[in-house]
């Protein structure tokens, strides 16, 4: 994959320039020159060349320098675009980011997913797109791509849910079908993916290499950072973590196995063991959110019954996350959904675990922390898996000018 | 990591060469462009440059040619090699690999390493890899490094056991104080990562970019390759597979917690479930190659005690690797150690709890397969990782004649 022509070699750097300016923020031309080893020349090129592209633009005036006075250089918000969308089992949602990171939009919408089916999801995740597309059109914005998160099995190169439980979706050509809608073809993949992409670009742990993202929400998975990359392994089906057998003894999962993690901390052990049948926490009429609220309310007030519960569920979370961080070593675990809501109570003795059951003292330096992305982490992650393409080859994104850099205008038309 | 300038496109051009001619094997100057995608020029350059550094020569003339005839270019068999050592419980072993794979030389020691201890395993270790650095400068050979294997958690940075359990071994600095030995810094890692190295490179699964090795031992390690490249976490502890808590009500494990997945699956877990505490598989002063003979005796016998452990094993076997399937997706997992010796009767029980615990149908495509490097993978995959480092940089290896390759004398000296 390394560059082996001078193309190769300018795209590459392109590249390097915007991933300089993304980890140290504005720079002078000649402070990027003197970050990236590139000479000063070169430098300006770039910089030119990715100001024609809308990437990065001048910004304030740079002081304290020598010689004639200039400009610092940063990330242009606004004007090269990733869309993100997500599908769940009760809400669809999009997010738009811009090179600059910012979250330009968000939007969620509640709806059975489940009830509507893959055609009704299509349409949907057609509509949202396409509304954003238009707007950033209208702005005179590009968008770089779209991808989309399912929670699921993915055959991420065929951009197919293979198979999503808790939507009941098995062999969905999503990538296909959703092209037919916005007029091209959106990345798909599993929503803990996503979620750990965007935890790594702009969550509490951000730009750290090695990180494990955990969803807590009915089924539990994982996306896995690693050396900072997303882990894909040979299909794409890594980080199932929910139905690790942990207790031959155990509850029947969903998923008719005996004993899986997800029985003893998914959404429906905690809902299970804070409360009663009877009890409006495991009313299933009411909004998630506010069910969790009543849980925290519950535990802040000292009710005995929910603080077990939620020891209980700290723990086995501590059991099943020792496994990971023995097999995947990450600096960090962050706790997504529910676990992120009410990790005050969780984080205590799941540390305590994780202390005693990981084999490297301390516990291999890793550390559990909540996430702030709340629940639009895999929407703002499908968002930056579809700005990756142009921050990896920033030549993707068109020439505003056709005359600024030194192309057939044919080439300008073709990736318009 | 990318190259940014001439030297460092002329580096990843020079092991993109090496990469074809490992791949593909022997090819002309003309193939080796037109698998490169380099232009001739380029190509000859590149493989002069080569020739010169020991790595390849001009073998048998090329056939089917057009043009004047050439000849094929291959790896130089002998002349740049790999060290890899081994200190295990009751041996240390040295291998000699060169650049074409060939194993040059293989030695095993038996010694109580325990009894030695860190003082007494360095000397040891020092005269085996002393000797063959020896021989190998008296064939005029260069070494491109040496890397030790040891069974334990190591910091591989700092070259520095942190822990080695059944070794009893605690911060040990053995990169240190096995440099003083022999004059260069040897690397130090994991014994199973060392060992899916080896089976990476030239196993039965060798090639393949997503691959779990599994260490049959007293301990259970596991070694990851992931996209082609060793998984080492955040501190280069991955692939602590052992201590899975899989059984809360299971047996207590070594390392005092309870049901860790070695307690099943360990090698003392097969010789306490296959026989009486008076039979002779239970005699630790009987060669443990001799043992498990004696046991796959019984098993091809049919004897009942036998058979019934062995697949309560394979079983057992089974479950913990559907988890690493689940978190990991493999395409292959390499079973070495005792599991490839008696993995006949394994192999069976093992891929049904696999195909019924791994969520994704198939299970995820994933192939369980007995290593063929018997009990050599460690010390194997140490002189891998000793030249790799060659294989990714070829101009580490030193010019053999100093006016061939356009340097001055001075860098040829500095790298000799």
């Amino acid at each position: 994959m390394e560059p082996k022509d001078q193309i190769g070699l300018r795209r590459a750097n392109l590249a390097h320039v915007l991933e300089v300016l993304r980890v140290h923020g504005p720079h002078s031309r000649a402070g990027i020159a003197r970050l990236t080893g590139l000479n000063k020349a070169t430098s300006s090129s770039l910089v030119a060349e990715l100001t024609d592209r809308g990437l990065v633009r001048l910004g304030s005036p740079a002081t304290g320098q020598f010689g004639r006075p200039g400009h610092l250089v940063e990330l242009r918000p606004g004007t090269v675009c990733g869309i993100g969308l997500e599908v769940n089992v009760d809400y669809a949602a999009v997010a738009v980011l811009d090179v600059a990171g910012t979250l330009v939009r968000h939007r969620r919408v509640a709806r059975d997913l489940v009830a509507l089916g893959p055609d009704g999801a299509v349409d949907l995740l057609g509509e949202l797109a396409s509304a954003e597309i238009a707007a950033l059109r209208a702005d005179d914005a590009w968008v770089a791509g779209v991808s989309v998160a399912v929670p699921g099995l993915i055959d991420v190169s065929a951009g197919v849910v293979r198979l999503a439980p808790n939507l009941g979706w098995r062999e969905v050509p999503l990538a296909a079908r959703l092209a037919e809608r916005i007029g091209l073809v959106p990345g798909v993949d599993n929503d803990a993916n996503h979620s750990a992409l965007a935890e790594h670009a702009a969550g509490v742990a951000a730009g750290t290499p090695d990180l494990l993202y955990l969803t807590g929400e009915v089924g539990v998975g994982g996306g896995v950072i690693s050396g900072g990359s997303l882990l894909r392994g040979a299909t794409g089906f890594t980080g199932e973590v929910g139905h690790m057998p942990l207790d031959p003894a155990g509850e029947r999962c969903g998923c008719g196995r005996i004993g899986c993690w997800e029985t003893s901390v998914g959404l429906a052990a905690l809902l299970r063991g804070v409360a009663g049948d009877d009890d409006p926490v495991r009313d299933p009429a009411l909004d998630l959110e506010q069910r969790l609220t009543l849980i925290a309310g519950r535990a802040r007030a000292g009710d005995a019954r929910t603080l077990a519960a939620l020891h209980r569920i700290g723990s086995a979370l501590g059991v099943g996350a020792s496994i990971l961080v023995n097999v995947l070593n990450p600096a960090v675990v962050v706790l997504g959904g529910y676990f992120a809501v009410l990790g005050r109570w969780l984080l205590g003795p799941a540390r305590e675990e994780l202390c005693a059951r990981v084999l490297a003292p301390g516990p291999a330096g890793c550390e559990l922390v909540l996430s702030d992305l709340g629940f639009t982490a895999a929407v703002r992650g499908g968002a930056h898996a579809a700005l990756d393409a142009v921050l990896t080859d920033p030549t993707t994104a068109p020439s505003r000018s056709a005359t600024a850099v030194r192309q057939a205008p044919e080439q300008h038309r073709s990736t318009s």
